[in-house]
């Protein structure tokens, strides 16, 4: 099926616009973390969010939780890899996962990781965001690792199951004794620099020289603009919009962080409303 | 005392935007009805404002109520019919209160009304927004009355008091009897159209006809903007902004209804709040 929109993220903006959506009887599918956004959790005091006073970021994300889960809301735990147009709507990947829709409503915050050098050109030339996707190809192979969230855990397990050894580079602390106590697993304290190889990966650049590996799996929460959705204007690291928060591809709006600043809940809800009323117009 | 900002409306743009400044610690004074907006208050039912699950308007206006009394914020019941440029700051004038701010943030909501035919031209010549002010001059002369809220039913009956006679356009159901039983005050059903007048008010065009009057007074939720402000820009019956809501006018933000649709409450406080960061900016 093809759905009305596609809401990419699950912090205040894509919250914002599937309320709006949704009681106005439009078939979205919500793409993101369930646990909705992690930033917001850990907000240790809100006291400018108008309507609910004194909160936390953990209460709010909970009244939110309690929202969404009230009007029947369903969030797709996946992430978003690639977004291409397709004629006259736009097709969507999350790892194994493939939605049709009209309209897309970009609301990943904010990008705080533009792409490693050397990263785009090798999508799909041994570098992959999705372990379930590609991880089969690496079956006995030597790869690497970035992962940003205890969340994608469970994939570089899945990864080492297969592969002959997974340098990681866990950009988080306390990673957990299943992947720390695995034999095959070599956990790197320096980060990732640069992606190297000619026309297909051949390491991974660090502070101490090239780690070899012929697959490089990059887990995060969100995959850099230029690379999610190629012609997507993006202006001083955000994505660039007007005030009815359209980008310069018809058909795709924007909202929340990773739009600008202020890095606001309240500024994200509204710009969330206002693509939503977006979206609504051009259906 | 010259302050840092100066608030005009108590809708959800202008909660949202004291919120912020306040807990900024920045030195605000916010004019509006401090029963806040009379619009949210009606709303039926509430479905998509986030963290405030199923709720009415009612319901909503009593939380940013509490919100703003506790962080002690006060707003100052008075209309703001003037805002002047005054070197590196702005002068208001409210009734007869007079207050000078280094910004100033619209959140006027909607301006359903623009100016009658010949209003802008006419103000200070016959034409005022005052009662408190201006009805002196009237005492004892024949003026017309303009009103379109209840709350300000007194400042009619203090007209009434000094004017020989009082033509009332009342833009509201169910006047009160202490206006209907006086009988100076002569109640017209049909609407104000335009106000007559060579270089002085002279009378107010009615589909009846032309009624005679020396004074008008108009008691209106919002002055047109032209004539609140004037040179602000406006495009298609909306102040014109930027995305960081800033207006032609260095110094002046607006935010909520007044920018333009949708008109939600959701959109407002999110607009209220980068408003707020933009005057943070330029302080």
């Amino acid at each position: 099926m093809i759905y009305d929109t596609a809401i990419v993220g699950t912090g205040p903006a894509g919250v914002s616009a599937a309320l709006t959506l949704t009681i106005r009887d439009k078939n979205i599918v919500w793409i993101g973390d369930p646990s909705l956004s992690g930033k917001v959790e850990k907000a240790e005091k809100i006291l400018n969010y108008p309507g609910v006073a004194k909160t936390t970021g953990k209460d709010l994300n909970a009244l939110f939780k309690e929202q969404i889960a009230d009007l029947g809301i369903e969030i797709q735990d996946h992430m978003v890899t690639g977004i291409m147009p397709f004629g006259d709507h736009f097709a969507l990947t999350a790892g194994e996962e493939f939605y049709e829709a009209k309209t897309v409503i970009l609301a990943t915050g904010i990008v705080f990781k533009v792409a490693l050098p050397g990263e785009s050109e090798l999508v799909g030339k041994g570098v992959s965001y999705c372990a379930t996707c590609d991880g089969r190809l690496y079956k006995g192979r030597k790869i690497a690792v970035i992962c940003n969230n205890p969340r994608f855990e469970s994939e570089v397990l899945f990864l080492a199951d297969l592969a002959e050894s997974v340098d990681l580079f866990a950009e988080y602390k306390d990673v957990s004794s299943e992947l720390t106590d695995r034999a095959n697993i070599n956990i790197h304290s320096k980060k990732a620099g640069a992606v190297k190889g000619e026309g297909r990966v051949e390491g991974v650049e660090t502070d101490d020289g090239v780690i070899e590996a012929e697959g490089l799996f990059i887990l995060r929460d969100s995959v850099s603009m230029s690379t999610l959705l190629p012609g997507l204007e993006i202006m001083d690291g955000h994505i660039n919009v007007n005030r009815s928060m359209e980008t310069n591809i018809k058909g795709v709006f924007a909202a929340g962080d990773c739009t600008g600043r202020p890095y606001q809940y309240t500024k994200a809800v509204g710009e969330g409303n206002i693509a939503a009323h977006g979206v609504l117009e051009v259906l």
